[in-house]
């Protein structure tokens, strides 16, 4: 994969079993020629010691601390959930989020796709449809139909302000006040903490999940959480699987209490050829495509990151380990 | 339905058979108390010759001629092809369409429902998952994927600007040049005449349909042009079902060369129960759902328009009845 073997050049580990990584490297190499880009597959034609920068998405747990000499960890993906599910690297090491708007408007896209599809009940016509029945069921404009965004960072942010543009009534959930970003829309009501949770589940009749899977959020979306929407509600999960607990989301929906589900990730990926989504007539399975991130324009933006390490410069996009995010 | 029978105020005539015409109705009334508003249930409640404002959509052929004062129609529909179709009204009598911005949004909120379903796979997905099959389909991004937009007025701009917001390849095309209205977004590419149709259509990977019906695009869709576009082409109609030859259609689902086609609208409706579309496993088939105006909104617009009326201003969004729109 590398061009040339240039010792003084910075070298660069890539370690992800995603489908484009042919794709990924050739734009790096163009954006950053450089540096010299190698990845997993090319075991033997590095030096580990030799590696200052890991590119990772998805590491095999003691990859990452083969590397003694790593200086800088870029996610590719914005959930770094797997990347800190592996302890054994130096949590000394800066670990930062490539946050690329290419990923952030393809997340949108499928944010907008889910709730559109809802909100037109275009899952009920297929089922008119398949009993090839012509029954009109009445508009509901979008600034009666309330939307709740649970997470309101890069991603949630921007689902929220799509979707706020479409004149839904909008309302955005995080942890923590003080993570309310700038940057949107007036229209957004802002909820957070416990009591805000409850609040915002309370009013959603459609709920969109983009939280990050850390510790406080694993599982918080049970029986009694999602029992707080309200009947009829539609449930759209892009997050992470695990935010969920699966069977509590199966009993709502054979109760009627939530009315659809579309899924875009879960607790075991692939899902199981067994699990109850794939059949179930109010489930939408889509095999974790949510987003994507345009090659191109994430090494332009790792080319940023690589500047600033190499002249010292404080590092943007940092995650912190211990919040998950 | 009149709360007073006030011989000085305006008397309008609502002939429509639309399932909110109370909800119109009382915001109407709300907006323009002075007005005596009564609809087609009223018969024998008032008198045709004090008609002056006729609000229609789908009138009984004959019904609008029996109103013999009548100096005012106003189309509750965008598509008035229905008005049209009866002769036998006097076509000195000024005609002129509600261009509310909620209709517009509603229509925008369907068009962004199907074109997303098309572009995230969504359909590919559902049969992947009737199957029990994880399996992932590359990401296209959306400035590598082109919608063409048939029709520019109102509502095709309106989708056009959304469809470009979210970085799609947008394309427009109408009859003739001048119809290319201010406001739409730079990034739009702009077709018009036979020979632009045929470009636009040829670089369609997403074609949606907002056409008015007239003597110029009855039929327009019909093997012929769909088969320029890409192979693979998903096709959207939310305009009339009678601008595309429906048994064409069929034979191109059914040969492949068109991957998915969203129905909105029918050349009969309701669509008959023996219909190929209805278990046609590429065929979104919704029932003249695409959009809807909210009564309080539209209720103020035609308050306007029965301003201009009185003062003897310009009228404004004329239909000609010669063009069809």
């Amino acid at each position: 994969m590398p061009a040339t073997k240039d010792p003084s050049a910075v070298q660069i580990l890539v370690i992800t079993a995603r489908a484009n990584l042919d794709d990924w490297a050739h734009a790096f190499s163009t954006a950053c020629p450089h540096a010299t880009v190698y990845s997993i597959k090319d075991t033997g034609k590095y030096s580990p010691e030799e590696i200052t920068v890991a590119i990772a998405s998805h590491p095999p747990v003691g990859e990452l601390a083969k590397l003694t000499n790593l200086k800088l960890i870029v996610s590719l993906a914005r959930g770094v959930d797997p990347l800190l599910r592996d302890t054994t690297w130096d949590r000394s090491i800066p670990l930062v989020r490539l946050m690329d708007h290419s990923l952030t408007e393809s997340m949108v896209a499928s944010v907008l796709a889910h709730v559109l599809a809802a909100h037109r009940f275009h899952n009920d016509y297929r089922r008119l449809q398949a009993a090839s029945t012509w029954r009109k069921i009445p508009h509901v404009f979008a600034n009666t139909r309330t939307v709740g965004v649970l997470g309101m960072g890069d991603l949630g942010l921007a689902a929220a302000n799509a979707l706020a543009a479409l004149k839904f009534d909008v309302a955005g959930w995080a942890r923590s006040d003080h993570r309310l970003r700038p940057g949107a829309r007036k229209e957004i009501k802002h909820f957070h903490g416990a009591e805000g949770l409850r609040e915002i589940l309370k009013r959603s009749n459609i709920l969109v999940v983009l939280l990050p899977l850390t510790g406080e959020t694993r599982g918080l979306l049970d029986k009694e959480t999602l029992s707080l929407l309200p009947s009829g509600a539609t449930f759209i999960n892009l997050a992470r699987g695990a935010v969920l607990v699966e069977e509590d989301l199966l009993e709502l929906l054979n109760s009627g209490h939530i009315s659809h589900a579309a899924l875009d990730v879960f607790c075991v990926e692939p899902l199981p050829k067994d699990s109850p989504f794939w059949q179930h007539p109010r489930v939408t399975v889509i095999p974790h495509m949510g987003a994507d991130g345009d090659p191109a324009v994430q090494a332009a933006q790792l080319e940023g990151h690589l500047k600033r390490l190499a002249a010292g410069e404080p590092l943007e996009n940092l995650v912190d380990p211990r919040a998950g995010y």
